[in-house]
């Protein structure tokens, strides 16, 4: 039953998706191709179109609509699930005093130019009074918005909705113990690749197009989205029909061009997936950022890195570079791109590893929320922390705790939908592969297109209609668990590294 | 003085340009980059902000502001200007009902889709439903917002405030009778210039290249505007410090590049030289689309196929092409770019025949508003007044009234603004060559910031203080007659032809 009130309701908020999807634009042109002058006027655009999606979306009759909503039942699914999930947006908008929204974004507008500063001269005292002023921020912000058990779940209910902290450290706790093992096995072995032939000369125009090739092959739609360069590499869905990646390439390193597309092109098909005749509303909407991140992970790793991918794309790839990889066998070219070691920088962590710094990162986050932790004495937490978990001491603080740009934008709270991205990858490829069969057969051949259509059907169309847990349960039949990952990982590792 | 009621009008206003000035990156990003299946939902992207930048235009508040300033005294020559100006266009949008606002902006982007799918298939007939659609637009917009004379004044006024359909006519009928005579001159003297040198292999990264390094030779800021590649070229003003050209190049058509390129980078440094300050109120922007063309002209014309700028620039031109124009002299290049033959595009048309161009349109456009002509007709009628004019039939309509992109994208009323485009830039350039002595000797030394610098004082930095009219008598101590564009193309023609 569509009533008045509900096509009212789905008519304004869907108005303040346009205003955002209308902001995308700005903001990938702003990336793109906008010039230095501009920076002054579309930052004035950008604040405008800010402003307007808030009021739009805390306009007070969207709350008298759902409460007249709340109250008369409603049989159609999907409109429980849009006034669900419009309810859960509207209240935490609302919630937020307006001057608090305004101070966050004026600190973290400058935030990011002293973060940017103080990474570039190792130099976190110039940082630490901003990182001060962003966790009282971000603690109030939490009191406003309001929370069961930790200030943290607050924060977190953006990005992973009803998630909450201390059901992430029993799956992370779980996840650690395990990886600590399997990466101290494959230290052990005492096998390495060749990392070497990945650092060889890979002219970036041919990454552009190979890596264009690679990421249409998958399913990426270019009719509907297009690839382009950026220092950090984003994807972001404008709407139906359009949707941007960007990626960057260096002609030295293999790995971040070829591996950043398909990460990108993975969250690009993800929004290409979404049900468009919903487009606006929570139906039409991706469930959270930890399950956008899973469609990233698995096209980029569990795909990939996978020796099937490999097997249709290496002799491709030795044609795109004609003599560069002449004496490279396929097995080790496979093993280079899957090179387990200790590092120190996250965005080049490999896929073990790589939890490791999400899990610091995710401790320090909570200690800075409750008040545990100072943000002055984040570096020496930090880099202690480091030692006991990937046994490496940052030789600065460049290349330690100001690493990142996300607490300078006041992202406290998104770390964790990376590895839960890893997670609940490796539980629903693993579903797929009990679904679809001999899955590894179609990427020999260079088909995706069954994965795609299972991933399209079970993850992409449903939008919000159920949250990420129950998504995965509803999917997989369980609850998320580190298992699917550690057992992923330790296939793939135990015939490269020789384990046990 | 300025008032509280003067900042509020301005607040207001200058928001609602703020609005549109987002609507131009959306366009521009249109016409360049955007994916082919994102062309819906950006139709509905642009009808909300159309919509969104009227109501702000047309909320009731302005209009109570502007009568309590208007009934009390301002001694500020700049606010009595503001105030002056954005009373015109707070009274033309009142008049359209927004309904109507919103879909002229639903239908033309989804028109330049379909003009460009109909123009590339040569398939009027595809195209004619929305030109169909377009037209009855039109004339309900010339019934809201009222005339004296002729519906087409009503259209007119919104690209050339003041202007009306009658004084158009007689300027154009003494242009006309003087360049049907200066044609005839010209084609009876049995002098031609060898084009061919034209059609020579001029790759099109060097012709980019080469036509970036003029553009900024003449006064282009990059680090404030760029230069991008569409199937139509335009200047994008988004505001302060951006700027976007747009040209199209063929590798075997040497002036559609470059000449094109000259053209936008006039426009834009008209952009680029308004007030600042005055952003987003009518002292901040340009005087009429007619003004906005004499600059176009004024550089690729006046300047652009000028013996000294040549002088200048073709060692340059033989460098960059290397061999390929070792055999050409100066004088017969000069002589080549200054080719006089009726030919099919208006945007390839020669300085004299190209205004025979115009004159046709604005004679249809006319006829279509007053609904003598159907717009399924158009084919028929374009083709019997060309041979009449210029004594040629079209081809195909690709070539014939679907060649250009204005009519899709509701431009009705702004062809003849071309023309007065070139009327006015060659009484500013009589004006500039009195007030500055010696212009060619900077042009010899590829030397055009004191032309600039002129250009800047008198035309672009009064914004809309004057009126275009006005502007011209102020400037140039006349008002606009045919004549100053006759005398330049005969001096010019004269010689390169032997003319009497």
């Amino acid at each position: 039953m569509t009533t008045t009130t509900y096509r009212q309701l789905i008519d304004a908020f869907r108005e303040s998706k346009l205003v955002e999807s209308i902001g995308s634009i700005a903001s990938w042109d702003q990336h793109t191709y906008m010039p230095p002058k501009g920076a002054g006027h579309r930052a004035e655009q950008m604040g405008f179109l800010a402003k307007l999606g808030h009021e739009k979306l805390t306009s007070p009759r969207l709350g008298e609509w759902l409460t007249a909503l709340e109250t008369s039942p409603i049989d159609d699914e999907t409109e429980a699930v849009n006034v669900r999930e419009i309810r859960r947006v509207y209240d935490r908008a609302v919630k937020m005093p307006s001057k608090l929204v305004e101070e966050i974004a004026k600190t973290v507008s400058q935030a990011q130019n002293y973060w940017a500063e103080a990474r570039k001269k190792n130099d976190f005292p110039a940082f630490a009074p901003w990182l001060d002023k962003i966790v009282a921020l971000k603690r109030e912000e939490a009191s406003a918005v309001g929370f069961k058990e930790s200030p943290y779940d607050a924060l977190l209910d953006e990005y992973e909705p009803g998630a909450t902290a201390a059901e992430i450290t029993r799956v992370f706790a779980d996840l650690r113990a395990d990886l600590v093992k399997l990466v101290a096995e494959i230290a052990a072995s005492g096998k390495k690749p060749s990392v070497d032939i990945l650092n060889r000369e890979y002219p970036v125009e041919r990454q552009h197009i190979f890596g264009q090739s690679a990421a249409a092959a998958i399913g990426f739609d270019f009719q509907a989205g297009r690839l382009d360069t950026t220092v950090h590499p984003f994807c972001s869905g404008i709407g139906p029909g359009d949707c941007r990646l960007t990626t960057r390439y260096h002609p030295r390193e293999f790995n971040q061009g070829l591996f950043g597309i398909l990460h990108e092109a993975g969250h690009g098909i993800y929004e290409q997936g979404l049900d468009h005749a919903h487009y606006g509303t929570p139906a039409g909407s991706f469930a959270s950022l930890g399950i956008h991140e899973s469609q990233s992970r698995l096209w980029e790793n569990q795909v990939g890195r996978s020796m099937p991918f490999w097997e249709h794309f290496f002799p491709r790839l030795q044609q795109t570079y004609a003599g560069t990889l002449d004496d490279v066998t396929l097995e080790s070219f496979v093993f280079a791109v899957n090179n387990v070691e200790k590092s120190l920088i996250r965005v080049e962590a490999d896929e073990a590893t790589y939890n490791m710094h999400i899990i610091l990162r995710f401790e320090l986050e909570q200690a800075l929320m409750t008040g545990d932790l100072k943000p002055a004495d984040v570096p020496g937490a930090w880099n202690d922390k480091f030692k006991q978990m990937l046994d490496l001491t940052p030789p600065s603080d460049a290349q330690g705790c100001l690493q990142d740009i996300h607490w300078s934008m006041g992202g406290i709270g998104y770390f964790p939908t990376y590895t839960l991205g890893n997670l609940y990858a490796a539980q629903f490829m693993e579903q797929a592969r009990r679904d679809l069969g001999n899955l590894d057969e179609d990427f020999r051949r260079g088909q995706f297109g069954r994965l795609k259509g299972w991933l399209n059907e079970k993850i992409h169309s449903p939008g919000q209609r159920h949250r990420a847990g129950e998504l995965c349960k509803r999917v997989t039949g369980a609850p998320l668990t580190h298992q699917a990952l550690i057992g992923y990982l330790r296939k793939k590792y135990t015939p490269l590294y020789g384990l046990a």
